[in-house]
């Protein structure tokens, strides 16, 4: 992973022309005047942790699993949002942690919790790095003896499949792409496709409720898990005993979307699926945003649900934002709709989907921009790093609502946005649909001003007011973290935060674990 | 509803005399010595409410919603298990509230709520009364001024429908009936059908995680709420905002099975469907269990999934207890599965399932045996009302697990019950299922001794240990109640419990919400 953006330096990309151009002419972006810092120039603070305390770590996991160098606190500093970017290209590393630590089994992680609670050491659990609202800044130092970030690349094995439950119990540090490496070799998969697939980890995508690509069909990745184990300072969760119970709450969706602030999650088993024999992507156009919102709708409500469903608004589709490989050749007008089939029955789905986005307007365009879409369904993080480095802010943001509401709420979003910063580029899709209603998902760019940083924070500071006030939920997939801590307790209220805080006082009564994230101390 | 029964007693049924023959010859079940007692006769004990609080809950709800005569109390002593029956047909009231409170809207009960916590008086939160797990008993007097069944029947009705979203907000105490009634008019429904069906109310549901004979198709009530308020003595909540999200815990799931011990339901946003044009039910008959049981499997993982799906295990079958208006006239062999199909292109979901079945070993009977159980899905607990008068203890209780641990859960469960009673008749079947597990429901028939409560609990105290011994959890859709308290703490751990009993510190301090339910207090 690249050390100051996004993933395998091999792939980066370069900047077509054409759309230096549109930058240039449509937004007006200059190239910033300074170029990116230096790896070994990004400022950090000093290792708070004492020596003894350090000695005392490693004697948990063995002095080579202990991590203090400069190379190894910076690519543990914060996540991979844009602020997070332009801070650490910017050579600030202030909240970067003291150490990495790399437990090497639940017992570890347990013991360590313990040793941090009792030497109020705060920890940042930490799997793939790819947050992108703040969860993994260790930026909350006041009152703690220093801060490790709790790496858990070592807790990477699948333990066990049980092909007669279709479920598989995965170690939490495991990445996407060798979670279905691995399955693959028993004919399974996930099917959990988010766009941080190459790097994200199993554990993260709990914590955080990921949602992937193909959610239509393989459902979101809290639907995916039927136990956990969840190490905390105060004892372990072992959780799930069937797939569904009426045995009380669920507390398997108290600890999904806790964010490391509750525990540190040490094993999931997870319903698997069989790999799909057979996949088809295809494309449609429709006349307006309004036209292919129903039609979504339909599907959802309906039937036949593809695999995958995602429609572009009208800006998304000129700019050919769903073909990142190919930015700047949309422009044929109207909606580009995306439908995906993979698994048992594709030919009959596709043909009963095809009737029902033709009854309500769409034209068929063929397997051509499917496939586009399905090149490219991994590349946008690239393309960021390069519209950075030419000047442009380009970020992403995402909520949530019922059907009838979503029209407010994409007005609302685009409004604050535009007042917020001018005028910029917006652009939204909907990726992720239900009975009930959808996801929103926008992708802002914008020329950098003297403060990007800063820039941006006043204007996701008017985008999370306008999503509260327009009724959304904070975030789909993306998650709270820091970035959302405020927006997310005016959504649940202070009872709904003061819920969370004890469930914290409990489980956590240091408060080491990710403190700032999620939720306020109590 | 018949106070010392269930249902209409205009429903009552009387034995076909080839059953009292099989009571009689097979599991000796003799007539009892006493009648049921007489309404007026059931001992209650003295209302404890002081007349100046009776004056401040009337206060609030004002003076003919406050209730204490004879037979209001009698009929909100526990619910509808059958030691409750044998209790309450025994003249034992001792369980019962000291008044019947009805408050008729939020406002009213955030008041009481107030008020109760204030004064100290226990709050049982009571909707169709049709509690199998002890969830209504208003046992726990220690240290409280009284205790009072708080009645939601005032709050029933149907607030608004969401056409587009597919969703309609209804009020806690609406039955599931009028529920279906309302949505009727709009063309919609539910698709929730327990077997107690006719009296619970949606709040019920949705506080005990109820699932219905439909599930498979309509899934569970769980997965049908997407919004919902919740008063409680620290405030309200007010939770769902879109479909899913990934900000934080899903906090609703904290609510769903919480059992009246955080708060009251006091409106719930539901997803609904299109009603079904079409309905078709239909039988299959299975050499075995085992592959019946695969047979079902196949279709929850594979696919085509019917909206009833349901097998009986052979002596369920045998008994012909899947048909209860034809209870004997089974006998034909083997396992009995009913697959039902509602709503859109059931010819060709009907199909492809058919296939499957074949395939695995399926024998088709044709719709009459769908027909019989359709007709007699509500029946069972009328008759059992005729079992227990006629000297047999019968009684259900269910788990659920993953497919694998199935068969090692299934004979446990036997084991336990066979064990604990000698010889009684204990019959079996699937009918919730998922992708990776499904539920067991076991209905037992013993002939009752001299102290039939005594005897019961005893073999459901070893039935629970098995129960969480081999694994499974301790209640697929009846809940936890009182009865299941101890079997849930084992099945959660104590920081499960742990977070739990913090959890309803911070929304009820004072501990006056169903107490002992759920959970032992902090």
């Amino acid at each position: 992973m690249l050390w100051c953006g996004w993933g395998d330096p091999a792939k980066a990309r370069e900047l077509p022309e054409q759309v230096r151009g549109l930058l240039r002419d449509l937004l007006g972006v200059r190239a910033p005047d300074a170029p990116a810092a230096a790896l070994e120039s990004v400022r950090l603070p000093p290792v708070a942790l004492t020596p003894a305390r350090l000695e005392a770590l490693a004697g948990v996991v063995g002095a080579e699993h202990v991590r203090t160098g400069h190379e190894e606190r910076v690519r543990h500093t914060r996540g991979k949002s844009t602020p997070d970017l332009l801070r650490i290209r910017a050579g600030d590393g202030s909240d970067a942690p003291d150490a990495v630590v790399l437990p090497g089994s639940h017992e570890e992680v347990a013991a360590l919790l313990a040793l941090c609670a009792r030497e109020r050491v705060a920890v940042v659990p930490f799997g793939g790095g790819t947050s992108v609202v703040g969860g993994l800044a260790a930026s909350a130092r006041d009152g703690f003896a220093g801060v490790i970030a709790l790496d858990l690349a070592r807790l990477d094995r699948l333990r066990s499949v049980d092909a007669e439950s279709m479920t598989a119990v995965f170690e939490p540090g495991v990445r996407a792409p060798d979670a279905e490496r691995l399955l693959a070799a028993h004919g399974l998969t996930l099917g959990h496709f988010p766009q941080s697939f190459e790097y994200a980890t199993l554990g993260g995508f709990a914590a955080a409720r990921s949602s992937g690509q193909a959610s239509a069909g393989y459902g979101r990745f809290d639907d995916m898990v039927v136990g956990l184990t969840l190490a905390t300072p105060s004892g372990t969760l072992e959780l799930g005993r069937a797939p569904k119970s009426a045995a009380g709450p669920d507390l398997r969706q108290l600890v999904l979307g806790s964010e490391g602030a509750f525990g540190v999650i040490t094993a999931l088993r997870l319903r698997v699926r069989r790999a799909p024999a057979e996949r088809v992507y295809e494309g449609w156009r429709f006349p307006s945003w309004t036209a292919g919102s129903a039609a979504v709708r339909a599907l959802a409500q309906d039937g036949p649900t593809p695999t995958v469903l995602r429609l572009s608004d009208e800006t998304e589709t000129m700019i050919g934002l769903a073909k990142p490989d190919a930015i700047g050749s949309g422009g044929s007008g109207g909606c580009l709709l995306v439908a995906g089939y993979e698994g048992a029955s594709v030919s009959a789905r596709r043909e009963a989907a095809a009737a029902v986005l033709a009854r309500l307007g769409g034209e068929p365009l063929g397997e051509e921009p499917g496939r586009a879409w399905e090149h490219g369904r991994f590349s946008a993080p690239y393309l960021r790093d390069s519209l950075l480095a030419a000047g442009a802010t380009v970020e992403t943001l995402e909520t949530a609502g019922f059907w009838a509401d979503l029209p407010r709420l994409y007005d609302a979003v685009r409004l604050a946005l535009l007042g917020a910063l001018g005028s910029p580029l917006v652009m939204c899709h909907i990726s992720h649909v239900y009975e009930t209603g959808a996801s929103l998902y926008f992708t802002v760019v914008t020329p950098q001003d003297g403060d990007p940083v800063a820039q941006w924070e006043r204007a996701k500071t008017e985008v999370n007011a306008a999503i509260v006030a327009a009724g959304g939920t904070i975030s789909h997939h993306h998650g709270v973290g820091r970035d959302h801590r405020d927006a997310y307790a005016a959504e649940i209220g202070p009872l709904g935060v003061a819920v969370l805080q004890a469930v914290k006082s409990r489980l956590d009564p240091a408060g080491i674990l990710n403190p700032g994230a999620l939720v306020a101390g109590p």
